[in-house]
Formats: C-alpha cells, structure tokens, sequence
C-alpha cells in the first residue's frame, strides 16, 4: 500500500515543522513518537517497542534510526529513499551494557549535529530518559531542548485528505458502535461483545478496512462503571446495567472517538436525566464551537449548562484527535477546560468527550468534530438517545 | 473480576522485589512500567496513555499515583486498600506548564522519601524523561539510581499459577492460528483475516475469554514480508504468496505467542527446506532448553544447525515472556542470542521466535516454552508444518 498521502502534502508538514524549528532556532529535532512519524512520513510498522527516532533537520529530509529487522517498513510505508534509513545493529537490543542511543548519537554525530541545537520530545510515549541520556552522553557538546509536542501542534490542523480519512475512521466508529448496540444484552460475556466490536473495527466496509485503534474498546458496566478506561472482563451484562461504550474507528492510522450508552432494561430516573442534561451541554459546545474561539470558552458553554442541572464533571471535555498508536489517539494539545486560552484554529478536529464517572455509576457521550471557519460539523453520525437493550 | 492471584502470591511477589530492592540499598521504586504494575497487585486498566506510577517501599504496600479518572481502577482490580491510592487533579492532565509529576514528587516527599536512595525505570515505556526530570527537580536531595528491569527480572521465574494463565493464553492464540489458517486465501483482504484473528483472540474459549495481545496480529505477505512487524492492510492475499502470521494469545494480559507460515499454492523450494532448516534448529533448541543452561548456549545449539544450511539470522530467536501491555509482550530480561551469559532459570517462558526475514520474503515459525528442571515443554500446541491454502 503506498502512503495515505501524495508526496506533496508530506512535503508541505515537513516544511510547516521545519518553519517552527527555525523560529526556535532548532537545526535539528528527534521526534520518538511514532504517530509523529507517521504524520510526517507515513511511517508505519509495530517497531515502536524498541527505541527508534527520526530526526528531522531544517533543510534536509526526515531520517529514520531503528533496529535492522524494522528498516524494511520504511520503503514500505513512506516516499522515502534508502539514504533516510538507518538501521542500528541487533546486538543493541534490551541489553543492560549498551543501548541503541549510543549507535544514534554516534550517527547525529557523524551528521555534523554535534554542536548544535537539537530538539527532544521530552514527554512522547516512546522515548525513554535512558534513550534521553544516551544521546547526550554522546553529544555533549549539543545544546538539548525540549520540544516536546512542537508537531503535534503542527498536526492540530488537519488538511482536507486528513479530513477524508477520519470522516472515514468515524464511519467505522459507528458501524463498531452499531454492532454493541444490536449485541448488548444481559447473559452476554463483555469479551463476547468485544470480540464483536474489534472485528467490526477492523473488517471495515467493502470499500475500506480499518486499523487498530489506538485506544481499545472500553465498556463501563456495573463496578466499572465509575472509572474512566476499565479493561473488558468475561463477566455477563447484567439485567439493568447501565453500560456505557467508547468506541474508536481507525483508518490509516487515524482515529475518530464515539461514547453512547445503553440501559438494560427501564432506564432509572438519574440516568434519563444527567443524559438530557449532558445532551443539552454537547448542544451548547457544538453552537460555540467555530475556528477562533477560546477552548476555555468553549467549555463555559458545556459548565453553564452542568450549573443549571447542579452536575459537576472535573475532568476536561474534549481534546484534539487524528493520527495515533497505543496507548492514546489524543494529540495531546488542545484540551476544553475552564480557562484554557488555546484559540482553536480552523480545520481542528476534537473528540468532545462528555464522561460522566459518578458514585458506582457512569454515563459517556462523545462526538469527533470537525471545527471549520463559520462553526462545526460531526464527523460522527450516530443516534445520542440511550439505548435500551435486554 | 478479582484479580487473577492471590492476595499471598501477590506478598510474595512484593517481598520478592524487596529483597531484590534492600540488597540495592533502595529505600524506594518509582515504577513506570504498567505490566510491572500489574504483575505486582493486578492492577489493570486503560490509564497508562498519561503519567502514572508504581511507589514500592521497602516495608510498605505498594502505592498507585495516577489521573483522577482512573483511581477507581485500583479498588477494582487489585488487593490493595483505599490508602494505596493516590489521584493527581485533572487540571494537571497535558498541559505545558506543568506535570503530574511535580504532584508526585510533593507525595513523595511528604511520605519522607526526599533525601533517600530512590530507584527508577530508565526505559520503560511511560516513564518518560519530563516525568523523571520532575521528580528530580522536586526531590533535589533524592539520590537517583537507575534501577530499570529491577521487577522484569524477578518477573522471569513464573509460578505455578502463571504458568496455568500462559497455558490459557496459548490454548488462544493456537485457536486464532487455526483461524488465520481456515480463512486464509487468495483473493481475502488482510483486513478481513485480521477482523476474524482479533475476535478469535478476545472471544476465547466457553471457559474464559481473552485480552487485546500486547503485540497485535502481524501478517507477512508479500512486499510486507522482507520487514519483521508490517501492520496488516486493505490488500488482498495473492495466489503463490507465502504468508507468515505471528499472533498471540493473552489471557488475563499474560501473552503467549505464536507464529506459522502458510503458502496459497505450490511452495517453492526455498521455502520448504527453510522451513525443514528452521523446524531441524527449533529441535535442537528445545533439545538443550532447560534450567540452568546459558541463554548463549541455547543460540549455539539453532546456529549449529543454520551453519549446516548456509543460512543466516542476526537477530536473537527468543526471549522472556509473560504479562504485557501494548506495545510488547517480551520482559526485555532474558534473550537467545550469541555469547549471551545469562543462566537460564527454572520457570522461566519463553517466546523461542525463529523469524527468517530474507530479501523480499520471510517465514516464521515460533512456540511459547515453559523451562523446567529437567527440560521443557510447549505451552502452545500446534502443527509446525507448513500450511498450504488456496
């Protein structure tokens, strides 16, 4: 499969990163984050389990440093030549006496960057303090800066083919979404539902197929209920459950969040009424939510709402999502919260994520929004009713 | 669910790492790893994708410092009490200027730790170097000690009751092989095999159902074949094509894994007597394998054989395995590969992965071993011939 994207648009985020390196005087930045490799190369294996890095200099073409058996996926996967491949050797791998760092300081060194001013991520998933330590113990002449999330804020507006791919990954979220519905039931196992759910993630439609998402199904049902991200068990739905589902699509690595819930059985009178409550907030987030507004007043319009009702939510309502590996599809860099200043830029897109973690029980509602000029358009297309199952 | 062991093997786990942690002369541990968090108390949940962590004391139940919305996940999965709880506020979640580490390192320093002897993982996965930085920055009179692996390596030596889990997670990645097997064909998309893997793995059995692998189903077919961890596509499988699946099983988020080749058509005869070569070394290795053999001497046994055929593999054939979150299932402890001195202990499982990446295809072949004292035995059981579809 070639890359998802021509070889121009990569040129041009590769250019639009190298414009903020150069505003920071960067002459080179080590990006650890595979979704940030993808993003800007399209790069894309399961090779994130053993240090890799790409650096990227402000006048050159992105280069990939990762263990030999992985080198392959570049050719695979990018419009990048061979002489952006390097390959570090087998006998570096979880060792206690040496670490692939020493090999990819050596290389940065070799490369005339040993002097300079290089950018780290300093909070990515996959880049540890030792690989930190290995670098500048063999650069110690370089001047280390933290960049961390400098291209994920490059990636927060997406072009009009991101926008494609995840109208796509929110299709294959509601279709996964369609099949708990219909499967819901009590007496069935939560692995059986999920089993269920993660095929119809990934068989996709005729015309497509999906990725795995980059966060895993999550089912919130009875004592799981009351924490954010439990993990599926074999338990069985239970005769008025409240069940609440968040459910990814993932389509070339993009991903599109959607959280509803279902009741088994006669809904009780709180649930009915926090989900209007809730309905009515996401109402109020979607009528403010255009290019130019503040993420903080977007989230005053949800807590105006939350105040008429006397609901709290302490925890941030939504938050900017696309590329993503396990553990998280969040670009973690707008957050809606009270007195966030970020002015959400067009073509933004947010996974608006009203989770309500109450006493023993929960509630989720979520879409994946596309911010444009003159306001916003749900990529997600699914009923926000309960569900009523058994 | 409760968790998968008892409250006393998970004492004797804790003191286990103690005993490991005073002859280092720790005072304390600051875990970053989630599959260490779980070995230690089963604590299990989806909330590794923001900074969390594991405090051990020498004299002290563990205690989990995590987001607000995920504290719930520790009375729900683990022995430990509500005073082993520790939620940092919402509003320190992804934000540029500041970190749920300075949270930590205030907790830290109030139980007294300030200006002891503190042990942390140097390259664990979500442990990253802004989260090691403020801890240091918090506790200046702290000494750091690297102490990476620290838990892998007690992880290493499994009990009676892990070994029954990493049977069950065999016994489901054998039953997703006979899936990929059943249903591979010219003609089939990768993403509709993989559908079908997926749910193979995470239905399970009437008995017990399974986890999302650590490492998802990787499929090698065609260009993808020459690179070791390709992620499945949207194409269909060729007729001719040798296809290599490696999948696994994970029970209880113990993974077990497995890998097969299959060719849809005649295979040509560097396949077969690859595959003759590859099975004729696995013999030998599992002929040698047992407690107290070097892990150097269990390579020279498979490259005795390979030299035999002329043929090459840089890379290690094996490695611990056992409790894992995404992106891995081995333990990064023990590995098969040349000169390597570690004696290999009793109990240990290893994933014996014999992955023959050539130019322009590949093949696999692999088992899930327990290492007893007078040998070994497969935990996974399935043919070792090639299989031929179309």
């Amino acid at each position: 499969m070639p890359p998802p994207f021509s070889q121009a648009e990569y040129e041009n985020r590769l250019q639009l990163v190298q414009t903020v390196m150069a505003g920071r005087e960067l002459d080179a930045l080590v990006i650890g984050d595979p979704a940030n490799m993808n993003w800007l190369t399209g790069f894309d294996a399961w090779s994130f389990y053993v240090p890799q890095v790409m650096v990227v200099e402000v006048d050159r073409l992105p280069v990939w440093i990762g263990r030999a058996m992985d080198a392959g996926a570049v050719g695979l996967t990018t419009h990048l030549g061979s002489d952006c491949v390097v390959p570090y050797p087998e006998d570096l791998v979880q060792r206690d006496d040496t670490h692939p760092s020493t090999f990819m300081a050596r290389w940065l060194s070799d490369r005339g960057l040993g002097g300079k001013r290089l950018g780290y991520e300093s909070d990515s998933f996959f880049f540890s303090p030792r690989a930190l330590a290995g670098l500048q113990a063999g650069l110690p002449d370089a001047r280390w800066v933290d960049a961390d999330r400098l291209v994920n804020w490059v990636r927060a507006v997406k072009s009009p083919a991101e926008i494609e791919l995840l109208r796509q990954a929110a299709l294959l979220a509601g279709s996964a979404m369609q099949v708990a519905w219909d499967a819901v039931q009590p007496g069935v196992r939560q692995c059986d539902l999920v089993a269920k759910i993660m095929a119809a993630q990934v068989r996709g439609t005729e015309a497509f197929g999906g990725d795995q998402t980059a966060i895993c199904p999550l089912i919130l049902a009875g004592e799981g209920a009351g924490t954010a991200h439990p993990l599926w068990t074999d338990e069985r739905f239970e005769k008025n459950q409240t069940v609440a589902f968040e459910i990814g699509g993932t389509r070339r690595r993009y991903n599109a969040g959607l959280a509803r819930t279902a009741h088994l059985g006669k809904p009780p009178e709180k649930l009915t009424r926090t989900l209007a409550a809730v309905n009515e907030g996401l109402d109020a987030v979607l009528a403010v939510l255009k290019a130019g507004v503040n993420a903080g007043d977007v989230h005053q319009a949800w807590q105006s709402v939350l105040d008429v009702y006397g609901l709290e939510k302490p925890s941030r309502i939504g938050y900017s999502i696309g590329v993503g590996y396990p553990p998280d599809w969040g670009e973690r860099t707008i957050s809606l919260r009270a007195e966030e200043t970020t002015v959400i830029p067009e073509n933004a897109v947010l996974h608006v994520m009203l989770g309500m973690w109450l006493d023993g029980w929960g509630m989720e509602m979520s879409e994946t929004v596309h911010v444009t000029a003159s306001g916003c358009e749900c990529l997600t297309q699914f009923p926000r009713e309960l569900h009523i199952g058994g």
